[in-house]
């Protein structure tokens, strides 16, 4: 009987093990899991610090012996695999009693996951970290009697630990290096986030350089000191690659394991998956991490495929994510704007912050979504989106319409569904799309950062928006001539440059074709109007 | 100065008018609207009845004068266009006092929308219906001191207002004319929101033929009587062509105005948009109604580049609609498996019942998802979804995917957004997807309704829940083989041809799978399982 070995329990390991006993009854299928747990919803882990997942067995979506009941699949917990004989097809694994045996493998499947990673600082040892079941429960207690608690990293799992720590009181820091929390977002979009999550109690600090890690506080490069009773790691993961490295498995360029399209790896009786290796970008197909669990499952389940002698291929990764706290969610899909730009690309940007639906149905809030286009084809490289309702679903469409290559402009023509409680006549997606349409004709925009090259360049900067939103705040240098008033006053304007702008774009683009129209040359709107240049420059 | 007029002045009209103004300064825009009121949100109307939007003033998006003010359009409401001169270029506007006026136009667009049907019933003319700013005034005063309203119709339209009115706490009956209420859907579909508004305290009566109405009931033809202090006919809508007709402009096989890929009529001086035209169906590209205000809105935006001397076409449409009651959404996209069959397409059917998010998170709650699939080349012909939260972004997903072109195993690769609160890690778009690989793959389902033609055939139905479950109520005719127990018991069913379900379909699918594996040739199972069974069952 042929024999796989899956190193990994969770996700990419367990979707392998189940997927192949449907595709075949006749093979051991042994799985290795070093934690006690397999199978365990590792996304959920932060709620339950809180409570707000109150039991820690919800968390625990099968056993061992559920997956032999179901599945005969034969599950070690507490087992470590501490080498590959890749001659001999043979695994070394150390037991829960610290014996060892040797496993004998027809496939091997390696799913070791990521590693969290500490720094290097004085004190690291102090700080916890949370992958597994297990860091869960040190969390749990270590949190117990702590006021405070500082969060080392400003990313989506810091974020979600800072609003369960938050629920229970505890006095929460957050603590990032660099200049903004949430790095798949670009800089106005992750301010949004920070205000939000300020405004709910959590300290945030960037530009946060840790000197030192002390019994009750946390020590900043520029003097700052920081109450931390208890301090939690979550700066990012390293693929787990130790057992592939010592059994002289190819790595790829950013550390994970190189497979091929149906996940093999340099040895063709081993495949990885999950986050231990390295996926193709959906944009330019360059290796990426992306260690999301939706791949890791797909993966999974098309390495069993291939076991079972299938002509099944991979799909390139997107890396959809989203984030929830403290009410509000924020979503990305495929680049940001700075990582388009440090790959050099010519690309179009698109702001717009509409209602998520109709704007006259009770409970209507707005939605901040960010596209990022491909000035040479109109296809869209990536979004973000952050609101407090309907993210999930634009940032699902657009994930769909990246994936199937719709371009930006047909999003426009996306027929999405609509009632007063769902959505808009016209739709976020749409009016993005709309905007598209206006910059593939030859309408341009600026970008927040860019104001003050343009009144440095002699530009006028014309609010159209009206009085009492001028007096509310405004850029500086701006002048402001309301919309519904141009079309008696324009000639105030007559020989300059006019960059217009009202407060989320859509008047800025009625005014500037309207100047167009009437004979201005050199027009430009502000690209998501004054909220987004606002958000653009509160944390500068 | 060239001249358009534009007769209707809400969605489509409207839409043409802003846009076509930002495209041309130097043109007179006329619109003419035979009632008192623009731009208002016809799809909001039925949710002032209960309140549920309290100001009647935030239904109004628009009036003439914020018209004239921002878009220097020339908007004139309570007139009406009553005769077009082809010949001359010229339409015949009543006015407010009763005059008539000449008002000559290089071009025309008729968006004068669609007009409620009314059934030919004695005493019909105490019946309301809901279309205008008007029509809801009357309704509000109509229903004001009624205990009892019947409303004629289970479509969208008239299951929004009979939650509204129930809200007021009028006892309310629905009296669908057909087997079920909401047509779009499918029966075992339609069944779940049935219960949901009965549940809630709606009667609904269906097959129920109306011979007269009373002044304060209404009489049905098998001898019952319902209680109707008032009464509001949807029964559906049908294009308002009187004007186009007597024009002498073509219509299409369904009665609305005939139009080419520009939106332009039979006349190419005269355009025609929305409700009023028939429209090209995504599936098939035959004509279809599908009033709805999206399409509207998109049309009247492609109108206004096509008189601004744009070449650009129109999209065929998919018909995507959702409705809400009583915390229950209900979306549709595409065509349903009645109209497949009808057409005699090769189909395949899957339905799911998943939960929105993660199921260990608070406020999981199921999905019930349908998904038509051309069985020749896995092409998405239609998707309904029924559930309390997630339906719209489900529906959006599937809708987009059908609009690119996706195939349904392709669904399985969408990489949509997950965090415990916002999906799973396999959503229900991706399951869906799972499944349509599988029968792809050579798997086999059965419908609910084919379980006694299986049974007739001497197939054995192995019902795999627990016995927990299945004492808890079966499909007559089953026997209990729980999942865990195959391994040990299948000689049991040796040589016997297997019809298997579960609870939703998917251990249904792992006991199938398993049963292959160990050598059943003949092995089904149970698309959705028990759950869609009794949905398709119930109220035959």
């Amino acid at each position: 009987m042929p024999t796989t070995v899956i190193i990994g329990g969770v996700a990419g390991g367990m979707s392998t093990a189940t997927r192949l006993r449907r595709k075949d009854e006749q093979r051991r299928i042994i799985v290795i899991e070093s934690s006690g747990y397999v199978s365990f919803a590792n996304c959920g882990l932060p709620y339950h610090i809180s409570g707000t997942i109150a039991e820690r067995s919800s968390l625990l979506l099968q056993t061992p012996e559920s997956l032999a009941a179901r599945f005969n699949i034969d599950v070690r917990v507490n087992q470590r695999a501490i080498a590959i004989d890749r001659q001999r097809q043979e695994v070394t694994v150390r037991d829960d009693q610290g014996d060892t045996y040797l496993l004998n493998y027809d496939t091997l499947v390696l799913s070791p996951g990521a590693e969290p990673f500490l720094p290097d600082l004085p004190g690291i040892e102090r700080s916890l970290t949370l992958r597994s079941v297990e860091d869960l429960d040190r969390i749990i207690d270590g949190i117990k009697d702590a006021q405070s608690v500082a969060l080392i990293g400003g990313g989506f799992i810091g974020i979600e630990v800072a609003e369960n720590l938050q629920k229970l009181g505890k006095k929460v820091t957050i603590l990032e290096k660099t200049q903004q929390i949430l790095s798949p977002l670009d800089p106005e979009m992750s301010a949004i986030v920070r205000r939000h999550i300020a405004d709910n109690g959590v300290t945030v600090l960037t530009n946060a350089s840790i000197t030192a890690i002390g019994e009750k506080n946390i020590e900043l490069s520029d003097g700052r000191t920081v109450l931390a009773d208890a301090v939690i790691t979550a700066i990012g993961v390293r693929p787990a690659t130790e057992l592939a490295e010592t059994a002289g498995l190819d790595l790829g360029p950013l550390g994970g394991i190189a497979v091929d399209d149906q996940q093999r790896t340099s040895d063709p009786k081993i495949f990885a998956v999950g986050d231990v290796t390295e996926k193709p970008d959906a944009i330019n197909g360059q290796p990426s991490l992306a260690p999301l669990a939706q791949s890791a499952n797909r993966q999974g389940r098309l390495i069993a495929d291939v076991i079972a002698g299938e002509d099944v291929a991979r799909r390139p990764v997107l890396g959809t994510a989203i984030v929830g706290a403290f009410g509000l969610a924020t979503g990305v899909v495929g680049w940001n704007e700075k990582r388009a730009r440090s790959q050099g690309r010519d690309i179009r940007i698109i702001h717009l912050h509409p209602v998520q639906h109709a704007g006259y149905y009770p409970g209507a809030s707005p939605i901040h979504l960010k596209l990022v286009v491909d000035a040479n084809n109109d296809a869209i490289l990536g979004a973000q989106a952050v609101g407090r309702d309907g993210v999930d679903k634009r940032i699902d469409v657009i994930s769909t319409a990246m994936s199937a290559g719709i371009s930006a402009s047909r999003l426009a023509d996306l027929e999405l569904a609509y009632a007063p409680q769902f959505g808009s006549a016209k739709d976020p997606i749409n009016m993005a799309g709309f905007i598209a349409e206006n910059l593939v004709k030859g309408e341009r925009n600026a970008q927040w950062y860019e104001v003050s090259d343009y009144l440095e360049q002699g530009w006028t900067l014309v609010d159209v928006r009206t009085p009492a939103e001028y007096e509310h705040g405004a850029i500086p240098g701006s002048m402001n001539l309301p919309l519904d008033d141009i079309r008696e006053r324009y000639q105030e304007l007559a020989g300059h440059k006019v960059l217009v702008h009202c407060q989320v774009g859509l008047r800025g683009h009625i005014a500037a074709t309207l100047l167009q129209n009437l004979g201005f040359t050199d027009v430009v709107n502000l690209d998501g109007g004054y909220l987004t240049w606002s958000q653009g420059t509160c944390y500068q």
